[in-house]
């Protein structure tokens, strides 16, 4: 199976070669050995100021902003997500998804290595001017 | 971190000072030592019995009545909750589902710290007549 | 407490007499004592090759397909999930969800016991042709 990563002891994340291969910057599965977990809510582009951009990639930016903290705050980074569910409004915004992904994905996961993902597109959030929201469960 | 509510010693509901203060009876972060689980699936406002109040309030009442009931079941409580995610079919009712939790979620849970929530609204649940649907997974 | 059933050691699926009985081939509760799980990604009904059936249930099938593809590249099997979040498009297709677990579920499932499913009508998946989209969390 070449194409597992070993990210860090714990956490694996694999594209067996009987599904298709990801089309974009996540993973099929997720495997993790761990018996300590972080749930956090998911994230909307709003900062803690409570400014939040009118743009989609500005909220993008500030949403995995929000959870970069909320893993650093607990001593962990992105390299421990071991999944994201993200909610978007509008299906016209996955082309920007996909853009900010693949620009900004390698520079959160160092490793080259992305974890799963579920893209759902919604009705919509808890204020009408949220575009995204995604939530995240890490390993530590 | 001041911020930090032990409720037993698995389980910590934190709010990192990085990410804006939640602005209704939810946590941004669940931190949780456990090896033993319960995923308690998607609730609706239908009693044991098969009947649905028509109302938005009393479907939220049932459906917390039936994830209280499944925690019992293990011998846990909402101390025990990790993890919500709440489905609504309605934006209207977002003050309703506020108005509930600011109401009952003090009694439900009596540390006075809540876990984690995700909030969508969603075309449609399984039958039309449900408003609400609650998901949840627990740590023991 | 009779409607326990044992699947393996550590999974166990539950529907307690204070909870409606589910109508449909899932359990209300999975309880789980493991160190090791996998995140699934949402899969879709497209194949290996990158063709996708357009009717529902062709897509259904491929969808249980693909996970217990992921499944078996970790020498796992259906026995091992734990949790299944469901995403239809079109609530026209809810019956012919049905009609296919009750069809295939026995098989996938042999002990015919079931996973708990949320299941959930939203407005899009990332392409327009995917009519069902199920994430998994599986138990090792």
């Amino acid at each position: 199976m070449p194409n597992i990563q070993f990210l860090k002891p714990n956490i694996q994340f694999l594209n067996p070669d009987t599904l298709g291969r990801p089309i974009a910057p996540y993973s099929n599965i997720t495997r993790v050995k761990a018996s300590e977990f972080l749930f956090i809510a998911g994230q909307v582009g709003m900062d803690k100021s409570g400014k939040t951009p009118a743009d989609f990639d500005g909220q993008c930016v500030q949403v995995f902003a929000n959870i970069g903290a909320a893993l650093a705050s607990q001593g962990a980074s992105f390299a421990n997500i071991v999944e994201f569910t993200t909610y978007l409004v509008h299906s016209q915004d996955i082309p920007k998804f996909m853009a900010y992904r693949t620009r900004e994905f390698p520079r959160l996961f160092a490793s080259g290595a992305y974890p799963p993902n579920t893209l759902l597109m919604i009705d919509r959030l808890v204020q009408e001017q949220f575009l995204i929201e995604v939530s995240a469960v890490a390993a530590l």
